[in-house]
């Protein structure tokens, strides 16, 4: 999969913080295929968390809670 | 922290595609960081991991193998 919603040019630059001589093309893919899956699944616990307390905005607390229960 | 690294608008995206009808700005704010972090533990785990293979290019494996030590 790859949806676009987060840019590899970040994943590159990231991985280049942490220590990263030289990157390959599918690392960086592969990196944010991962990140967008770990994301959508705190969104998606997020989005239950601020439901299950009568809200329909999404809250900073939901998103905190929701990425402790991954 | 604030490093704008990960945009928040594709935070806000992701968000209402898991459902969101609304989302604070503490909020997109909250899961940037949080997801911020965790690509770079990810990112320093697999420049180990590379550097463990005899290499200083970091590839898909190492990423993937790395996600999965987290």
């Amino acid at each position: 999969m790859s949806k676009r919603l987060l840019p590899l040019a970040a994943m590159e630059k990231i991985m280049k913080q942490a220590g990263a001589d030289r990157v390959s093309d599918k690392a960086k893919v592969a990196l944010k295929d991962i990140v967008e899956e770990i994301t959508e699944k705190i969104s998606a616990n997020a989005v239950k968390l601020a439901a299950h307390a009568g809200r329909k905005t999404v809250k900073e607390g939901d998103i905190k809670l929701a990425s402790k229960q991954q």
